[in-house]
């Protein structure tokens, strides 16, 4: 039997023990075990990697907790703008939105995009149209909005910044004051029976977002990278610096060209290149091998792994 | 001193010999030549990459033959919407811009992005949004309306198709009959005397595109890559390929990684992988000491480069 497996993460930050309480944290921990024993279990019974991401990542976007789906942050505006993308390392096919409201799974309208349409990428309106010709599922604003998001947007308004979701700020009020200031991304990888790799990011961006900001989450290359001959990577972190970066793509390069390992390559970009323009946040990755790497730089960053020989589900470092 | 130069491209697809009269060639021509020329001069008299790199992209902006600025194709609801994209070798900063309407120059919009937001990739109406605080120059509809775009619009509804603008149909009718069909791109590469690299990319996109559709020209990575370690790149071809393959840093990994020449990396990149996906199209890239190349796997692409050594201008094989 080949080494399926998969990983998942529910996005990096200034995740401290001291700013999650324990009950809280059993909501996480069961939030992100269910999102990969619904992946791995596609995996097992020799399912595809792509149905695998789709599925472990639509878990994650229907869950309140993350900043994705259901759960994503308010805009400028005070409404909820998603950006997703998935790609296949079979044949490098790719699908990615940007800026979408109202779809319920925006995993699932890019994965349309790379199967359904001529296209890679659609944004906003456009991208939209093409999900209700396809009678995916809507929700109305309601179904996004939440207290916890809200207080967040309204805390982001009064320091008038753009908060990348999760981060204690330098203020030192306690992070519950605050909200939630972490780089709010969900995102999964996984390799199948096939020797097949997938990879898959959703988002709901930054709290208070102006100027239809788009982050490396549906960037090919920047937030999303699949590649049979190398490795799967979802990325999650400060967007600007990941996409100047071209992240995900960066360390199948180091793979293919350079003779790294898996881990290698994530210690290159994400604890050397990253950090030397600060670069904070995180990724995870699985090559072809099975090898599965969940590296951060960052102080925490919620995720998962699974396959036949073990399961690990951390927060923090 | 330093071996400065500069490439620019208008464009590649099936542009065939036949299909150009030699008055349209002059034009043509002459619109490379001062693009480059205005390029040029300002690497001779010690200026920026940066700033001949913007100032090149908009002379073809403005320019009604190219479709980018001015000359930018008709969507599938009679628009306007223009991508543009911005990278510094120096500090890998970057700016992009998809989607905008009536923005004069959309290269300036994207490199107002990289230098006065602490974004890199803003879309829509919130992108002009920003370019109208900055007070960037917009203009009517009008002033992007043309007989010869509206013409390949009605083209294109006719075959119910989103051209790629200017490769001819195989229904064998004359290019001139159904308009120019080529992948319609600006973009600009070059080398200062203080060894700093930058490039970019600008495009109307598709004729007749739906959906939001995004090609590869404002995606970091993609359409367009500049780092001083290794290359400036900017593409022109069929977008969803150019995304999928991460064709601008693939090159400069190739370079870094893999030790390849310049000219062998573009040799991989365009002449290989892309040969195998059929993804159609060039590119035009410059290396730190100065090495200029210009690779294309359709049957044209207008192009031209200088140096201190040579100047070249060409649109066939």
């Amino acid at each position: 039997m080949k080494k399926v497996g998969i990983a998942i993460h529910g996005g990096a930050g200034t995740i401290l023990r001291s700013s999650l309480t324990p009950e809280k944290e059993k909501q996480y921990t069961s939030a992100l075990r269910e999102a990969l024993t619904l992946g791995y279990d596609i995996l097992a019974r020799g399912g595809s990697a792509l149905d695998a991401v789709e599925t472990a990542i639509k878990s994650l976007e229907d869950c309140p907790l993350f900043n994705a789906g259901h759960g994503s942050v308010y805009n400028s505006v005070g409404k909820h703008e998603m950006d997703a993308s998935i790609m296949w390392g079979k044949d490098i096919s790719a699908g990615a939105v940007a800026l979408i409201r109202n779809v319920k799974n925006p995993i699932e309208l890019a994965r349309a995009v790379m199967e359904k349409s001529e296209h890679v990428f659609l944004c906003a309106d456009g991208a939209e149209e093409f999900a209700r010709q396809l009678k995916l599922r809507f929700e109305p604003d309601a179904y996004f909005d939440s207290d916890m998001r809200f207080a967040q947007w309204q805390e982001a308004i009064k320091s008038s910044g753009t908060f990348l979701d999760h981060n204690i700020q330098s203020n030192g009020k306690a992070p519950e004051a605050l909200g939630e200031k972490k780089f709010g991304t969900v995102g999964a990888v996984a390799l199948d029976l096939n020797g097949n790799l997938a990879a898959g990011t959703s988002t709901g961006g930054m709290t208070n977002k102006k100027f239809g900001r788009v982050g490396d989450s549906p960037i090919i290359g920047a937030g999303t990278y699949a590649n049979n001959n190398t490795c799967a990577i979802s990325c999650t972190g400060h967007g600007e610096l990941f996409i100047r970066s071209v992240v995900a793509h960066d360390i199948s390069c180091l793979i293919e060209y350079k003779n790294l390992t898996l881990e290698q390559a994530c210690n290159e970009v994400v604890m050397k290149k990253l950090v030397a323009i600060n670069g904070e946040g995180g990724l995870i990755a699985i090559d072809k091998n099975g090898n599965i790497e969940m590296p951060f730089n960052s102080e925490g960053m919620y995720r998962g792994m699974k396959n036949r020989d073990s399961e690990l589900i951390a927060i923090y470092k």
